[in-house]
């Protein structure tokens, strides 16, 4: 995996695909979730917020250890995404069970995974929000691409099971004319 | 506009659209903004949040007022959006400058934008995340869908001026074993 410039990480997460949250408890057991409800903070230093509840396997571990890794994965992992989403770390290994290849970060404990198009590395910054909304406000450290994949369009959950494959770009860029800082990167 | 039914409203936000969003102040001025920091928190009762931060001219609005509406437009309004997104409302009538038809709501004193696709009600419903993060967190009350356009394809910002347009739709809903009770209505 090659290093992704954490300054334009917002890049990953603004058009809203579905991810995968990884995660790694005190005694070394990985877990990975399936996460819809996120989104871009703040740019600099790059902020996100993701909604990660009780019901979560997962949640205990990211309120204790403080660390994850957002992983961005392509259409080719669609079906394995949604079943990812459909069982529990509480029962099993899922990096097993779907046979994931994962990769240790530089920052945190959580693991990178391999298939994915991108990994960034992040930790807690604010739990202030979780009692009431189950929100974590995470900083992205470290950030990585795979550039291996051929085909690397996203997938965004329309919320019932169903998801909306990236299609065509559209370059509007000259027209961005507040906002050149983020367009000439 | 139809009735959107407020139950599954979390579907037209999850997918990560660039949205709209307009606030009408206390002297009636009405304004409207382009927003790409989104994410839904919760399905029920429907919680969003949204970034508005003081650099735009609709964050004393809707501080003040606490109402907007959410507007989710479609492919055919891109070029109109980034350019909403790249002007103030300090300076212009925005509905004026871009010819956008309004709609009065029925819940907020926000306007509905009738060439959108979608058009949701909303309620400010907390402020504590704003002084930090810019972050509003908004219930929404009431929803609209305008049945009258044909490509109902959205757009998604890739944080630089580029955006890439709705494709294949993928339906995965047997695998939603855990969620069926957001599939199946």
């Amino acid at each position: 995996m090659e290093n992704y410039p954490i300054n334009t990480v917002h890049r990953l997460l603004e058009p809203g695909p579905i991810i995968l949250i990884t995660t790694r408890d005190k005694d070394g057991n990985a877990n990975v979730m399936t996460c819809g409800f996120h989104m871009v903070v703040q740019h600099e230093p790059p902020l996100f917020a993701v909604i990660v509840g009780p019901w979560d396997h997962s949640f205990n571990t990211l309120r204790t250890t403080k660390e994850c890794v957002i992983a961005v994965p392509t259409v080719e992992m669609a079906r394995t995404v949604v079943d990812i989403g459909n069982c529990s770390g509480a029962e099993m290994d899922k990096f097993e069970q779907f046979g994931l290849a994962i990769t240790s970060g530089n920052e945190v404990g959580a693991p990178l995974i391999n298939e994915c198009k991108a990994n960034i590395e992040c930790r807690v910054s604010d739990t202030r929000m979780v009692s009431k909304y189950n929100m974590f406000v995470l900083e992205a450290v470290q950030a990585w691409s795979n550039p291996n994949l051929e085909d690397r369009r996203t997938m965004h959950h329309r919320g019932d099971g169903t998801f909306v494959v990236d299609g065509e770009i559209m370059n509007l860029k000259d027209r961005m004319v507040k906002w050149q800082e983020y367009v000439e990167e």
